[in-house]
């Protein structure tokens, strides 16, 4: 049996919830892969915890100050990171000193966070190359929506022509409650925020930008393009009224903060903004945190693909997808 | 660089749209995977053509009659087989030969036609283990639309608890056109044998033996089970009335013929039969000759996916991601 040593940098509630589900899942992998994965260490900004024998779920509450940063996590001895901290698109920090450190080790990598594929996803993708490593992030495309996927695997071989996704919950919350109850746009954020899914500052939502970083991974790391964000038109949601909502309704189209890939003559061409569809396209019916993605290829025609799962549970299982396929290459 | 030789038994419609979409794709399959993909050898069930050196599309329309069955492919020199003929359940044939003798010897194989696969499935399992050959079905399940895939790739990891399934093109056409349009039962079918979307005996289709074919596929070959015929309550469509889908429609609900396999302690119970859906779930908005499933699993929810390319290069193009990830395998 080979063991295979985990590390999880980030260690908030997907960070936690990876924790969870791969101490779990650890039969599964003895059985399945005759693996046996050990989580040698965690941690979050400030405080961590190591064992190089395996953590257990119980020690996982009592985190210790000062166990966090790049040389906690390389001394730990793991094989594997899961990155699952906070995202920021505009530094990539503080994933990006974890991911760049373990990839240049030649460690496979699993990234959840979308900062620094989006801040550094070239440089990253050449660390991998340089050094062997796997460079995984089914959890960085759309969580638990099959994406990256779609593409590299249940449509292999064809020629994508285009691609639209919802890929933002907490906007699709806001226009489905704004479509579905009359309200507006102030309301709708409100309520969002008292139920927590909202953020205080929502903007990176609202705006457009977290789908714009979702669309730029999928393009660059799916689709093999070379986008950074200056390449997009991101439009958000903020200034859409109740008034125009209450105008589309009336005319039977649904709005949906949609990012596009279209491709033109091999190179795709990208945006984010505002689309309707009429009622009877599946699109119009992706309801409250639900996400979707429409790959439209030559050979297949469309590909729809809706996923519904409970967060922080199904970016976890995600990312643990992302390990099957490692267990699976190191394994063979 | 590596020659596969390539043979393609079965050559309606679907066999004919895989050869020349295989053909098409010869320079992508240089340069992704080294390979020199040649097809050798196509038959249908009186007259077929055969070349070491690799046939090309100009020759393909003038096959010569004798030149057919398992000794004609055998004696090809191909490599990996793709079996796209008629099906037939209840004997396999005339698939069954061909892969029982592709498998024995060893040959990867792409199976199209799902006869022999709900026939003998599990003999064609042992018959592939046993020799090492790899034993590829995606075109089988429910041609473009990913299925297996979902199950194996998209939520590897996970626990499926339900799958549903809209897996049949002519019945989810006629429930399309009686709900839409008020027309009833035997008015749908003529019109829909008069355009060439359904047989002249239909009732493979009408009454769930089609869908139930792809759905022990599923379950056997994406699941793990090992289910027969036997073991599915199997019910179809043809005895809806009009009065029927006018009083769904009434209280909003739309019908949908669905194969569903349930999760009780491990095993799977299957299913075909009618499921009614309120207008804003996506089952209710497959439209014509679309398809979708929708695998509800513990960690990531549910996943729905609707697929909805053009017959019969979708099919074509199903078989053929089959074929890459045979090269990806075999070029490794």
């Amino acid at each position: 049996m080979k063991t295979y040593k985990i590390a999880i940098a980030g260690f908030g509630g997907v960070g936690r919830a990876t924790a969870g589900l791969l101490l779990s899942r650890r039969e599964r992998y003895r059985q399945v892969y005759d693996a046996d994965a050990r989580l040698v260490a965690v941690c979050g900004s400030r405080s961590g915890l190591a064992d190089a024998n395996g953590l257990e779920e119980e020690q996982l509450s009592n985190l210790e100050d000062g166990l966090s940063g790049v040389a906690f996590i390389e001394e730990s001895g793991a094989d594997i990171l899961i990155e699952a901290g906070p995202s920021n698109f505009r530094s990539g920090e503080p994933g990006l000193a974890y991911l760049r450190a373990a990839l240049s080790a030649g460690r496979d990598t699993i990234v959840i966070s979308k900062g620094a594929l989006v801040h550094s996803g070239r440089q990253l993708r050449e660390l991998a190359r340089a050094s062997g490593a796997m460079l995984k992030l089914s959890g960085a495309a759309a969580a638990a929506l099959p994406t990256i996927d779609l593409v590299e695997h249940s449509l292999k071989g064809c020629e994508v022509l285009k691609i639209e996704g919802i890929l933002n919950a907490t906007t699709n919350y806001l226009l489905d409650a704004m479509t579905t109850r009359g309200i507006g746009f102030e309301a709708a954020l409100r309520e969002a925020q008292e139920g927590g899914f909202a953020e205080a500052d929502p903007r990176n939502d609202t705006e457009g930008w977290d789908t714009a970083c979702k669309l730029l991974i999928l393009a660059n790391f799916g689709l093999g393009a070379n986008l950074t964000m200056d390449d997009l038109i991101v439009e958000g949601i903020q200034s859409i009224t109740r008034e125009r909502v209450e105008a589309w309704r009336n005319e039977g189209f649904v709005p949906k903060l949609v990012g596009s890939l279209t491709n033109v003559n091999g190179a795709f061409r990208a945006q984010v903004g505002i689309k309707t569809y009429p009622l009877a396209d599946p699109f119009a019916n992706i309801r409250g945190k639900d996400k979707a993605i429409r790959i439209t290829t030559d050979a297949m025609g469309e590909t729809i693909a809706i996923g519904s799962g409970k967060e922080p549970l199904a970016t976890a299982a995600a990312a643990l997808k992302d390990l099957e396929h490692i267990l699976t290459k190191r394994g063979a």
